[in-house]
């Protein structure tokens, strides 16, 4: 197991605690993040229909998955014991004539939940607008209430144990970067420089093993360097342009997230001094982290330390991190943004990353950072520079 | 574009006879393979809510997304033009107080889809609870109807186009495979091969661009290595060990899957054994394939040879593949299992996996294949073996 059982533990009575707050009796947990940080199980079987329990009368949760994964998966690798795990045989599995949904509503009748209030993950990726329709015919009288988020606002203070993983996960990174920025130069292809990334992403370091990444390297380039998701092609960079490379290291599914911005030869002025804006902005940001300071508080030091060079961003320039599993390594719930009064607390740790889009190029310098008792841990060390190759 | 303008309108075309049979006025396409497919948009972004909406009544979908993917991105990349593209702004990204599909409500009524008859894709990845009670609550004159699959069955017989990018994934996928081979030895870290390999998947060869997997390499290994999700850890592999490696290689999003199991030093005689029958068994389906026979004929040959061996497997032996995202490479249609009566027609495309899990080990050895006009096509080289290291 990643963790000890205590700390499984800890985080189930807090998990429990925001249950109680909101009346909910059983929380079915969907968002594969939320299955690992509760009971430890890490396995790519979310792409096929699972769920664990929290309910207010039991210790334990129960597991229920598909057949092939919950015995010799989740038995053998989590807390959990055989009489916690429930399989749905494999005819469940993408089968017009039935949904998975369907048996583990039989499972929670059995379990004595058929009519209790129940919080669903109402926005998780993996919680479908059919799971949901098939759960509400399965359990025609319990009450369903949004759930989502519960356990993500847990998970957004972390432990010492998560913290050193994500320390762990900025070393994989640092090297990653240096490896792109090795290599990135004119006639070399997108995907190559993708693939070394990728390599060095899951390969990590000689004491530091890597892991997949939640998001595929994000290399705008060329006639899309404008928007910030392309990934890698058989593009070849080409002298005297701009791009960005957006990535994260991994270690155990912990994230520690990067960007940073390459000139190819020789840019236009306007670049250098994007960048240069970009790096004071984020120093600004940075220096506002401490514990009792909010979101907000960290967006508005970027805001008013750019707008004298004319930058307005449209978008938020950062949100907590750490734990994820694909499409996102972002955990949906404080954003660094106007509005989002959420207090920082230490433990604490997010990815800020003030890109800023043009039409024809891109600026995106980003830190990952923890609130300390009474500052900033910067999670990796790759420092805030053009790369110039 | 990725193909010719030509071949997205025949996509359309048929996409929209099959919604006519349904009744449904509007689909609106959250799948981001089936947005792909539609309209050729690829990029990362499917992370937050996007939408294509394919309505009888226009010739061109529309597509609406977030304002940084949207005109950088979306217009660039694809044959839709700027008043076929709509933006919400970044507030409504992972904000608890709006939902993006609040927007796109408004969008929709703008373009007098109010009281029509909708198709959304019900149990799409991408297609949350939270987002269909977000339309059904914006536009309650609406009438919804379950479109879930309809772009994956037109898109389950591929254009002569797309099975040459999957051939060209297939070379991808054997290099990856054969770098898998060389590296596996006692000593080495799982994370090390795992490296190794996506490097080799993005990277592709010097002629093919590769592309990133829709599922992380799966390495089922030591105490796990009966379940068939784990992924690379640091683990080091050991003499006297069996284990399986399940990858695919990538072009411009189309996958080729192949399993491969491993052998390192000597094992056990049933482990050779059951690998043989296992590869007779593929055999057996592999020999059944041409236009005319049914999916669970395919199964059938499997099961009437390995039976004699005292071998039954609980779950389907395969399913149709091709182009994808994450969290799956398989298309969610047509499975190779008993009670499926999908007719193969030329130019579909199957995994072939007849895994075999037992409690301490698994054989999988596999085959993606293309129905041809009298049989069966191999995508990938790679020899039927077990891999002996």
């Amino acid at each position: 197991m990643m963790f000890t059982k205590e700390e499984y533990l800890a985080r189930l009575d807090k998990v429990k605690k925001s249950m109680e707050k909101k009346g909910i009796d059983v929380l079915l947990v969907t968002n594969p993040a939320n299955i690992c940080y509760t009971i430890g199980y890490d396995a790519w079987s979310f792409y096929v229909h699972q769920i664990v329990v929290i309910a207010q009368d039991e210790e334990m949760p129960y597991f229920i998955g598909r057949y092939m994964d919950a015995f010799a998966g989740v038995v053998k690798m989590t807390y959990l014991d055989e009489k916690h795990v429930y399989a749905y045989p494999d005819y469940y599995v993408q089968n017009p004539e039935c949904h998975p949904m369907d048996f583990m509503s039989d499972v929670l009748k059995d379990l004595g939940y058929a009519d209790k209030t129940i919080g669903v993950e109402m926005d998780s990726y993996y919680f479908t607008a059919m799971a949901f329709e098939s759960l509400k015919k399965g359990l025609p009288d319990a009450k369903f209430v949004n759930g989502d988020l519960i356990v993500n606002w847990v998970k957004i203070i972390k432990s010492d144990a998560e913290i050193d993983l994500i320390r762990k996960a900025g070393k994989v990174v640092d090297n990653a970067m240096k490896i792109a920025a090795d290599m990135v130069a004119p006639g070399v292809r997108q995907c190559d420089v993708g693939g070394a990334i990728m390599g060095a992403q899951m390969r990590g370091t000689d004491d530091i093993s890597g892991d997949y990444c939640s998001i595929a390297p994000l290399t705008p380039y060329g006639k899309t360097a404008g928007a910030p998701h392309p990934t890698p092609d058989d593009q070849v960079y080409e002298n005297g342009t701009t791009m960005f490379i957006e990535i994260a290291g991994i270690h155990k599914r912990y994230h520690c997230p990067m960007s940073r911005t390459f000139v190819i030869g020789k840019a236009e002025q306007k670049v250098y001094d994007a960048a240069q804006y970009t790096i004071e902005g984020l120093e600004a940001a940075l220096a506002t982290v401490k514990p009792g300071n909010l979101c907000e508080d960290v967006e508005a030091a970027w805001r008013e330390t750019v707008k004298k060079y004319g930058i307005e961003k449209e978008s938020r320039i950062g949100y907590s991190t750490g734990l994820n599993y694909p499409p996102d390594w972002g955990e949906h719930t404080a954003s660094l943004r106007p509005g989002d009064k959420t207090v920082l607390q230490p433990n604490m740790v997010f990815h800020c990353i003030p890109g800023v889009y043009y039409p024809d190029f891109g600026i995106s310098i980003s830190q990952c950072f923890r609130v300390t008792e009474n500052g900033c841990e910067r999670m990796s060390s790759f420092p805030f520079e053009l790369i110039q190759k």
